[in-house]
């Protein structure tokens, strides 16, 4: 349902989305403006992921620039590519707008997904804009993949490591909840209105590894995903939790927060950092795949009935 | 964000959508369930395309069931494939719903979409579940294409074919805001539930053909689009669209509804029947590619100012 008076025509916004998406890409042999996208044969198997956010649910825009928006939506996608072992080469972007947004809005949501794209080597190639109540963007991304790396890989003996420590994005959620700023309080809310997700690191822990994925959920969650599809139980490890480079300044944050800092790093979600299984990874180890099932947590205490989820 | 009460667990919902989506594919390598899916390596391009359907602007729960709306905005998808000389091969859907849908109903969505895709020799392999005000699904259609025909390819000397008369959706959208129903317009709504693309007709046209596209918003806007990207003419012929053998059924129902025949034909969308250029296609002639440029009506009235646009 057009709003009566839209501040932008489609017209007018493809023309400029279309600039923003620009690029040389020899792989492109039919880009943005016919009925679909078509690049040249891929070099192995294709791995192929899709994720949609919704406005209100996913993002606020009281809370987040359309650059914000924009980043956060295609580092999902982009990281469960990273998560197969795979590497991200296109997206294709479909939003929902009121028609009342500024155009220089909608162009943020462009430049934000332009930009994390291009931060991961991706291009977007195509996509379809429709009118509704709520802004929702849904991203699909398309990947290279040698070999993929699977949830249901983990072996009794791997050692389970992390690409950075998780936490902090839910960590900027309470902070924009409780309206609280200041020092790396910041910087977790950064990390919430757009999470910096370290693509190399996801390239590197993938080495070797025998069960791979993303920390979307959480790491309860996703630890579980990795438990039940390889048969395995997750231990994870307080003590060596908390010897992560990253953890005292965290703790910190919790404390400001009133929030506790397990609750963070296991249930906080929206990090997109990497979560894998192995030995000798090129990641921070904080565990090890025993016989049995589900997640066990050593030096970690229990969180009560009642704790708080943060997503 | 999460409804209250909700009448599904994802949990639940997801297990049954992918018994929904389960097929036999030996170019499936990884499935429903993991970070992402991925499929064996191409045996040529790739051609990638992403729509968006969002309540009450493209679709009504109220007029359509939950099947019928999976099955058309699966049928604007896979009809994008044909568009570009493609066959189409996997599906992804992103979904947002209340929370407050019957599970029956979701799974109808599930069950339309994978009736469309089967039809079209495509499998779903992925998908998003999300939570939002209101039923939003995004598909994306990846298949495969050795040569792409595009909207730019018209050659002025070239004879213009559609692969079956529009129109019908439009009228179908008529009777249901007029309340008529009987006959040959209970075809037409039922066209604009979900319409019968004919994928078989889809790749017959597209033989030989020069440029080619679907009719998704209506024959004058992709004749236009055609006329643009090809720097000619299209000269659409009333004498020859009036001996198309659906013609005096679709004047019936326009009669019956008191709209014009033409402005059904013209002005009406969501048939997702297929446009080509080209000698001696396969399809129902229906004008000839000229020098010049934009759309040129032969025997057919001008529309008046203040005419019923149907999209």
């Amino acid at each position: 349902m057009a709003s009566s008076n839209p501040k932008w025509s489609e017209r007018e916004l493809i023309l400029n989305i279309s600039e923003i998406f620009a690029a040389t890409n020899s792989q492109l042999l039919v880009g943005i403006g016919d009925d679909a996208a078509v690049v040249s044969r891929p070099e192995t198997p294709v791995v192929v992921t899709t994720d949609m956010a919704v406005e209100d649910v996913h993002f606020k825009t009281s809370w987040s620039s359309a650059e914000e928006i924009g980043r956060k939506v295609a580092a999902a996608n982009l990281a469960d590519i990273y998560a197969m072992g795979g590497t991200p080469k296109f997206l294709t972007v479909a939003m929902s707008a009121t028609g009342n947004e500024e155009l220089e809005w909608m162009l943020g949501i462009a430049r934000g997904i332009a930009h994390e794209a291009n931060i991961a080597g991706a291009q977007v190639i195509g996509g379809d804009l429709s009118r509704g109540e709520k802004i929702v963007i849904s991203i699909t991304a398309i990947g290279e993949c040698n070999t993929p790396i699977l949830r249901s890989g983990a072996q009794v003996g791997d050692s389970i490591y992390i690409s950075s420590l998780p936490g902090w994005s839910a960590a900027g959620l309470q902070a924009l909840i409780k309206n609280i700023r200041g020092g790396s309080i910041d910087f977790a809310i950064s990390e919430h209105r757009a999470p910096s997700v370290d693509y190399d690191n996801a390239q590197q822990i993938a080495i070797g590894a025998n069960s791979l994925c993303d920390i979307s959920d959480s790491l309860m969650i996703q630890g579980e995903q990795i438990a039940d599809a390889s048969g395995v139980c997750l231990e994870l490890d307080g003590d060596l939790i908390t010897k992560h480079p990253d953890f005292a300044e965290l703790l910190q944050v919790a404390e400001t927060l009133k929030v506790s800092v397990f609750d963070l790093i296991l249930s906080g979600g929206e990090d997109h950092c990497f979560l894998a299984t192995g030995i000798g990874l090129k990641g921070f180890e904080i565990g090890k795949v025993l016989p049995g099932s589900g997640i066990r947590l050593r030096s970690i205490e229990t969180p009560q009935p009642g704790w708080q989820h943060f997503n």
